[in-house]
């Protein structure tokens, strides 16, 4: 188990360092220590009864006026993706699984009806009989619990009631929760930035009903299965916060499933919006249930990777109706989005032969092979309709996988990955006659120059369905820190469109991510969705940065490790060269001293004002002024 | 002392893990231990005798084929800034400093007198007496050595001789070193991208020609003083390869000369193309000494910091006298370029007065405190001319500092800022006038969306004079991880046209960096810059990754560690999941396991190619575009 900061701290030497690294990694552990001075809140619904949305609320310290005045500060609201877990008044149980909060509303719906599931067979864990299956910890409900589904007829997708002119509650909450109480600032960021243009498409305000248009119109998605009440629901769509994905999963090589479900729960509290469990090796059905009963942010997963183990490894082995019936085990268990790599067409993969690192994605080979073998097409697109009555049926998305994304520089933008990406335009719209909700998936090795010609040639050929992509990585030579190369990449094609960035770990190429690596990489991502966010103008991603650079100047120290994504990091950083208690409330920085410090000289300029009786900037301002027509008129120009 | 690695992992908690952060250490402290299969060589000149290139070349392991035979991979060329220290057959001598090697170029052209200098005082370390002073080891030649100048009536800058024609050892040092041998590999980048734009103004090999004509116009600078004839030529320009600055210098609350010298070192070793001395607190004088007799880079330095401390930290107190005092003792030690906040202007001062983070510069700061305090314009402007003097007697450069660049996300882009970027353009044409070099710094804060106007803005405002920025961080909220807010910011602003960029560590905003600190910032900054150079289309760029996807297809980790910006930090995370030597040489990765890789279905294809008689991809692709015909004839569309 990681350390709770240290990210990239050096090794602690002396026994005071190594103190702080203890206390830091005790932070960690107790999630409702990892962020001080915050509380969980939670903003009632209005259009529905029983929506409780929960964001974070930071309290800030007062401003400290030269004249020794206090002036108060209001907290401020940030989006909270860790779910019940930070609640001080709630009691989790792993082994109970989180409160089906959604369950009412999909009742009252009345368009869903339970049955008897499928029953769990050994391969489903990758075991050939029940004798030979390595006794687990069963997650204990999962036997009595009886699956939902749509009744004979019905499309339970939020696609489908968007369509309908229907507000869910689901729609209401994710408006509430876009929002972040930014309304209670007033005009606050617009007066700090009176000629900024908020983006063209994000409202100042999201409404339940924009978000229902968007969702209508396939701009976005709001995922949740309908076997997976547990969720608190989000939005992936490019008018709304740019979304992140951490990546877990067991392999043949290592880990285990209390470490997967610590995983989840770790990602989602340093801000992951959305988990994708890639398990590989054995026990996959186990740790899924484990996990979807305990994650409060819908789970993706690639379907192909199970069906893969129940033919023992063997693509060729894989049938349409092995996928099919693991489609429906998974659907059963809740998961709310399936990566389909439908798109890797037989026509297509000789398109890589000539590329410098091949087929990369697992899953796109998987098929690729599977073409080669029979010489037939993908089963996965020729079976397309299939899978869309199994989505329409539980509210699963689908997540189109580019399963001939660049693996390297120098394949990027080729024509095997754009030739994919039509196909899957293509199936955009086959799902969306089924109401089934759709996003894209992106590359991968991407250099800057060319990631903008990936959002523009997305948006072009697949209608504008949401783009999500895998950073992406913008060089190929630093391993070891490929949560960097690819945060550069998922920066900036965040700001260009793409609505939900899948992490990348500096583990990337050369390992699985521990603990550590997948705070790294969700830190990583939070720094490129909220530059996104920033970039594209949203009022209450600027806001955080506006009150941030506030306690900065005003030396609030405790309010800046606070407010940051990472506050005990940030305390423990600087610690290392100012550790006295004092030095947090000081009106320096250890940067330049106590002696001088170019801050304060800004506040100098101002209490000039103030003794020369004037009031704050505007007559700085103009007394400056004046005295700047005084220089101007006698000759501003040097060298005369 | 930091460790050689271990960025980000988490702290160690086994004994082997701990053991392997000692190995990783130890290989730190070794810097010829640093890059393993790497070797110093030296590319001689033709034009000029006694020019010798350092490169470090990579040898990579041969390719293995799949009937067994093997096929040499070439090693490649990269550029090396770690000077002698990584070359094994040169002992060095910290007491000693670096060989002159520019020295016969410099005294060759006939044009410098040597001279006794200006005696040091107790006050240019910060002491009021002699007797006050603490002692400190003294660099052992400094007080015997005899700086020179220019001179009567001669300029000695590389502007001055590329304006007249000439082209310098310094040109033909530098245009040897950008092309780093990609001459050898033929039109092996061309093949692998042919449609690709190789950068409009950078050519595919670089000419001493093209350098002088580059230096002439002042688009690029060569800076080196010439009592700096230690170090390695290198060139600032938009059409060279993109560089990077790394900040040292103790401080009033920590740090010993010891220190810094090692951290000049560590910071080259990694990729450090200059460093700037930004030390503030005791024994200044003697610090820079010691860093330039052993600094194969160019140094930098912000003279005001230590007039500031000549008048014991009061801004009012400094004078033009005592400026230029400070100015010559810097020159006869050697500093290569000088940040000169010269537009800081009087009537600028009131534009910050609104901001959200005022002043942040403490240059910017030092200089509008003293001009409110005076009322009277900046004297680092009205003296300009004479500053000139002095650059142009030893081939100092101007880094035109950016004293009132945003220190916020809201702050970005203002008046403030662009009106000091206009005065900027202004100086730039009166050094041009002497012939002296110019970078212009920028910031600082600046939201992704932001950035282009300010290179557009810079290069228009400053009539294309190098531009140098720190960063921009493009978001507040991130302290502990400011190195990755950054070097997004640093990228873009690289690709759109930045000549160096100075970076930004993890410990911005919150205490003094540390060795590990230091690693972090550069290899986050190499990061950025490498992604500027492939979206500028640069072949050495484009090179390095090429070979890293191909040995990345091949499974060829070892080379794909020694290829990396950082070999053994890669190393030690492939070493976590799999530890054993066998998988170093094995035909996975432990992504997917031993049992299954997307990696090796792109094999599977072409050996499929191989075993029907046909060889390599296009056989294969004539081979499957027949199959993939015969599908599409057969009606390739679904849903018809």
């Amino acid at each position: 188990m990681g350390s709770g900061s240290s990210s990239s701290v050096e090794l602690p030497v002396s026994s005071l360092q190594t103190e702080k690294a203890m206390a830091q990694a005790e932070a960690g552990a107790d999630p409702r220590r990892a962020f001080p001075q915050s509380r969980k809140v939670y903003v009632d619904g209005t259009l529905h009864s029983g929506i409780k949305v929960p964001m974070r609320e930071i309290s800030l310290s007062p401003t400290r006026l030269s004249d020794g005045r206090e002036v108060p500060n209001p907290p401020i609201y940030v989006y909270d993706t860790s779910g019940p877990y930070t609640d001080p008044n709630i009691e989790t149980n792993v082994a109970k699984g989180l409160a089906p909060i959604r369950l009412p509303w999909i009742e009252a719906r009345g368009d869903v009806e339970s049955y008897e599931g499928r029953s769990v067979k050994p391969e489903d864990d990758g075991y050939r009989s029940t004798r030979e299956r390595i006794e687990v910890e069963r997650f204990p409900d999962a036997s009595r619990r009886r699956p939902m589904r749509a009744r004979a007829g019905a499309c339970v997708t939020q696609m489908h009631y968007a369509r309908r002119g229907i507000i869910t509650p689901e729609m209401e909450f994710v408006a509430i929760r876009e929002n972040q109480r930014i309304d209670e600032y007033g005009d606050f960021v617009a007066r700090q930035h009176p000629g900024r243009n908020f983006g063209a498409c994000i409202p100042p305000r999201v409404t339940p009903e924009f978000v229902r248009d968007e969702v209508a119109r396939g701009r976005a998605i709001i995922p949740g299965n309908v076997n997976h009440p547990e969720i608190e629901p989000m939005i992936i769509g490019r008018n709304f916060l740019v979304k992140i994905n951490a990546n877990i999963g067991n392999s043949a090589v290592s880990s285990s499933i209390e470490e997967e479900v610590e995983k989840m729960k770790w990602a989602t509290l340093w801000g992951s919006d959305t988990v994708m469990d890639l398990s590989t090796g054995k026990n996959i059905h186990e740790t899924r249930e484990w996990i979807l009963r305990n994650s409060p942010v819908p789970i993706g997963t690639v379907p192909i990777y199970q069906a893969l183990e129940k033919v023992e490894g063997v693509p060729e082995e894989l049938t349409w109706e092995i996928f099919r019936d693991t489609l429906i085990e998974q659907a059963e268990q809740g998961v709310d989005y399936f990566t389909i790599h439908a798109g890797v067409l037989l026509r297509y993969v000789p398109l890589t032969a000539k590329r410098v690192a091949g087929i990369v994605s697992r899953g796109g080979s998987i098929l690729a092979k599977w073409c080669l073998a029979h010489h037939k097409e993908n089963f996965l697109y020729t079976n397309f309709e299939g899978i869309c009555e199994i989505m329409k049926a539980y509210d699963i998305a689908f997540s189109l996988g580019d399963g001939l994304r660049p693996g390297a520089i120098a394949d990027a933008n080729d024509e095997a990955q754009f030739a994919e990406l039509k196909t899957l335009g293509e199936l955009t719209k086959v799902a969306w006659k089924h109401d089934v909700q759709v996003i894209i998936e992106g590359p991968g090795h991407i250099p800057v120059h060319m990631i903008k010609d990936n959002v523009d040639q997305e948006l072009e050929d697949c209608f504008e369905a949401p783009f999500y992509t895998l950073g992406p990585l913008t060089i190929d030579i630093a391993p070891g820190y490929d949560h960097i190369t690819s945060a550069i990449g998922a920066t900036m094609i965040g700001w260009y469109g793409t609505a939900m960035l899948c992490y990348v770990t500096p583990k990337e190429h050369l390992g699985l991510p521990n603990r550590q690596d997948v705070k790294e990489g969700v830190i990583a991502y939070k720094i490129a969705a909220h530059a996104a966010d920033l970039a594209k103008g949203h009022p209450a991603a600027q806001l955080r940065d506006d009150v941030m650079s506030k306690a900065r100047f005003e030396f609030r120290w405790e309010d800046q490790f606070n407010l940051s994504l990472d506050p005990v990091t940030a305390k423990a950083f600087h610690d290392e060269t100012l550790p006295q208690e004092p030095a947090k409330t000081a009106h320096f920085c250890s940067m330049c001293g106590p002696k001088f410090c170019s801050m304060k000289i800004t506040q100098d300029i101002r209490d000039y004002a103030a003794q020369k009786g004037l009031t704050e900037s505007d007559a700085v301002q103009a007394g400056m002024a004046e005295k700047a027509e005084e220089f101007r008129e006698a000759g501003g120009e040097i060298y005369e």
